[in-house]
């Protein structure tokens, strides 16, 4: 075990859900979904036009030859397309890409005319900003039940420097190098020792930002949020909205905004009024507000005892750090 | 774009490496590094054994049939049983389970005897401490060049609380929510708004840490060192090392610490002595030290200009909140 010891990421021995797949499928998407992804948007060439989307079912295959694999919706309006073509690309996004992922998120026309791409040898797009490009010939088209998978072999690639964008448990993420891997008389307790490059302060910085992460998604499960129903409540306390609209302004995944409103509509926290969209119930607006003042005395929480001096110079310095490279910088 | 528009995660605009991956093997395995995957150990029964192995080629296929799929090296030793058993289990890894990743990254008798673990419903071992568990019947097993898919259908399933040990580019990580859906006026420039239950104070901790991350990241690049090559470097600077131990030290991927060394060696930085193991050449041991003292640079750079009592305060603050939770505290 590699990270503190009472870091709350398990606080309960059992599970949360389980079951029989076939009986609760929402419960088994959200079991899948603990499996972490990067982001992609696959796209083909078909008759005289391009058709993309997001995708996170990748799966590298094979070296010799070079197989790569993702799958698609048999209901999917795109099914077709991809099927048919005889060639796609895959482009692996990079973190600075969420509005991408987004755009291609849903099926909507036009969407390549609101991203920078190039076409590849068989007019596939290849989505600037991408950190991966794969241009590949269709190599075999498989049956998965509700889904068709699309074995592809790949003939180019391109590699690119940047960090992935990651998606997992309903929500988009970043990569962060292992806090266990940190080097230095401040890591946490039970780090294995790497050596590192990164000085005292910056791993210091890292094992406090992980630790605070840690604890306090522990603190959320503790009142009984989900990430998702968190933001959901947070989204509609500032007015009503529709499916669609939550999706975007939450940054969730599509099944994760649907998922958190279906358990929040269950608990008498959200209705649909028509014409209107979602809004919170009295029950709702109540739960929001117990969620902020909890998530405050969490923070009042962590921070006591520390003298107010010592909070002003950390913000500051952390202001200062947030600064280098982009702006004018506070302290030079 | 939604990270600060100066973070140099993608400095160049080219490609770092490309071409027709028959050609050139090794790089067409990082470009599929670039996708980030969760960790599975994946598991079966067969013969009156226990069999397991480390996996990040899992993907969900199907709700309805429930379906998933993963695939192993047709060489591997463990394809016959995957292969034969009729049913395997999937055990989807939690951040603090580094450790299990790595006992199950590579064939040795009695891994299951090195774990906790209880059998499932076949006797395909349920790794304990995994976020999510999936107990699969084999549906199909297809050919997938030079590996071997096997895709299960789902009979039972299980979610746990806790968050995802995540594998990219070679070297294992943890998730971190998206930093452009942090709230606050500390949030970095492009930040999208998204009510957030954090605080000012704990948003700009997640903010700093990850934009010095970010930038940390671009100096390597220019330094000329990858993740990989760096900490292969640091751990050979202790003394020479066989691969194995540098792939256990190293915490790096098998494929990634075997690529570094043969980086390494291309450019004749390290040399393997028949007996002894990897070690450092003079040309080596001198990158070390330029990477090293490049590195207290860059972090002299970052802290230039902050009065030494800010930061005294500041290192004051974060070790308090690293102990939070686990130790006597700093402030009480």
């Amino acid at each position: 075990m590699t990270l503190p010891t009472t870091t709350p990421s398990r606080p309960a021995p059992g599970p949360v859900e389980q079951g029989d797949p076939a009986g609760d499928a929402r419960s088994f998407r959200r079991a899948l979904g603990q499996f972490a992804t990067g982001v992609t948007v696959v796209a083909t060439s078909y008759e005289g036009e391009v058709v993309g989307m997001a995708a996170n079912s990748f799966s590298a295959v094979s070296l010799d030859p070079p197989l790569v694999l993702w799958s698609i919706r048999k209901e999917s309006s795109r099914c077709g397309a991809f099927s048919e073509s005889g060639h796609f690309s895959v482009n692996v996004l990079a973190d600075d890409q969420m509005d991408v992922s987004s755009l291609f998120g849903r099926p909507q026309p036009g969407q390549f005319d609101q991203a920078e791409w190039s076409p590849g040898t068989h007019g596939d797009p290849l989505v600037a900003g991408a950190i991966a490009q794969f241009e590949c010939v269709t190599h075999d088209v498989l049956d998965g039940g509700d889904h068709v998978v699309l074995v592809g072999r790949v003939e180019r690639f391109a590699r690119f420097e940047g960090a992935p964008l990651l998606f997992a448990q309903g929500q988009y993420g970043v990569f962060e190098t292992h806090p266990g891997l940190e080097a230095g008389p401040s890591a946490a307790p039970g780090t294995r020792y790497v050596d590192s490059e990164d000085s005292l302060f910056m791993s210091l910085l890292r094992a406090a930002d992980h630790h605070m992460s840690a604890l306090f998604q522990g603190h959320r499960q503790e009142v009984g949020v989900t990430v998702a129903t968190g933001r959901i409540l947070n989204r509609l306390a500032r007015g009503p909205a529709s499916l669609d609209v939550l999706e975007d302004d939450s940054y969730l995944g599509e099944n994760a905004a649907e998922d958190a409103i279906a358990e929040l509509a269950a608990q008498g926290h959200v209705v649909e009024e028509p014409g209107v969209g979602w809004t919170l119930t009295t029950s709702g607006a109540e739960l929001r507000r117990t969620l902020r003042a909890s998530a405050e005395q969490f923070t009042a929480d962590q921070l006591r005892g520390i003298p107010r001096r010592d909070l002003e110079a950390a913000e500051r310095v952390l202001s200062a750090l947030l600064g280098r490279g982009t702006r004018s910088e506070d302290y030079s």
